[in-house]
């Protein structure tokens, strides 16, 4: 493990900046005192997806907050891939899958699109987002993915900035060799993964109108949604994205 | 779907020869009589890893078994690719996963290895055979995985076939680029996946003492046991696998 010398690692919304105190949120107060039984004098880490990561030291611990310093910083902020996951929602658990793995993968931005096909009327955004926030803090992470708006895929589509090319992953047989896809359009990117019955014809219609989407394949093998969300990001990481950039860690 | 006139998609262990009665098993007579409610004359789709996909016809339902007469050949038997799948055993609900997307991924074998840091003691052979036939009846494979046998990592490396590439998936950050690492050693291959601790020093230098064996990399980010073996088999599926060759379907 990385996180040698401290005792934990947490995603804060406060800024971090040398020598200032910070209180905890009640949750995470209750994980370090009652779950974890840290001590004053304990050190964790902590980032905001801005300042990077600190190393912080327990300075106060009471009945409902535990207060921390920030020492000093062990690693700066640093730019991560440009890559948007975009699915159809599914059922609780393998949507509980798809936000941690999404996010040791990863995606910068998780957002729920609701197609044709999608069986899942409606979606836990909170629960979304914690599963996010605890697979940032165990992935190592120095930021959290957004979270997109629950959309209609009609709507997406109008939405859809033109600098950010989408794949779409097609199941249908007919989608181009994603690695080749992935060389020719570098830069901000989408993968749009369809629910477990696959897109209308009428989606893959209005996806083939527009200029800065493809349709990849994922092979002949059916593919469940939140598999099919996996093995996109990371093919989108090994080919494109930062697998082969080396992390830089200013002190361990 | 893809199994539009039939009812269902079984793995069975029988021939398939044309015009032959099959008696199904218990276990797959209860469910397609009690849980699907199919009758005498519907049509199920059968293969046993050898002789492709069959259309049968429900020709008796008794109360224990059902009688199926195999009709045609829909999917002539074709070569898959040659990817073992070499992992750490981990808790159950995750290994129930690996080996569900493992298949859907093509994995030809999935083979349990006990390292220095494998948590868990002993697995169900049983239960990871079930969940592989499950999800490739899902997945419209021709195959089901083998299922190796578990073995020990010292004896892992002795038995290691050596015309068989080995790809570690290393999370020390000292692994290769993993595309440019696939491309450069093709033919039948293999990824080992170590537990959640990762491998000890001593297996990391027994590992690089072997001539048919590298270390790629899965990024900077660390991923749980089971999302790297997703993320490196899917990586292996899209730049040396099957992705890019479309399936053929002699009739629907």
């Amino acid at each position: 493990m990385v996180i040698s010398s401290l005792k934990a690692r947490l995603f804060v919304e406060q800024n971090l900046v040398a020598d200032d105190l910070l209180t905890l949120p009640k949750d995470q107060s209750h994980y370090l005192r009652n779950v974890l039984r840290l001590h004053e004098g304990d050190r964790i880490g902590l980032f905001n997806g801005v300042d990077g990561e600190w190393e912080t030291e327990i300075t106060a611990i009471r009945r409902k907050e535990i207060e921390v310093c920030a020492k000093f910083c062990i690693r700066n902020q640093c730019s991560s891939p440009d890559i948007w996951l975009v699915f159809a929602p599914i059922k609780r658990l393998r949507i509980d899958f798809i936000a941690q793995k999404a996010t040791e993968l990863g995606a910068s931005m998780l957002w729920p699109v609701f197609t044709e096909r999608t069986a899942v009327g409606r979606i836990n955004i909170e629960r979304l987002k914690s599963n996010a926030i605890e697979a940032a803090e165990q992935s190592d992470r120095l930021t959290v993915p957004e979270i997109g708006k629950p959309t209609e895929f009609e709507e997406l589509l109008k939405k859809w900035p033109e600098e950010r090319f989408l794949f779409c992953c097609d199941e249908t047989g007919g989608g181009k060799p994603i690695l080749q896809e992935f060389q020719k359009h570098t830069g901000p990117s989408g993968l749009l993964i369809g629910p477990e019955g696959g897109f209308s014809n009428s989606e893959l219609d209005q996806l083939d109108k527009l200029s800065n989407v493809c349709r990849v394949s994922l092979g002949g093998r059916v593919l469940r949604s939140d598999t099919a969300a996996f093995a996109a990001l990371a093919c989108w990481q090994a080919s494109v994205g930062d697998w082969n950039i080396s992390p830089v860690r200013l002190k361990n």
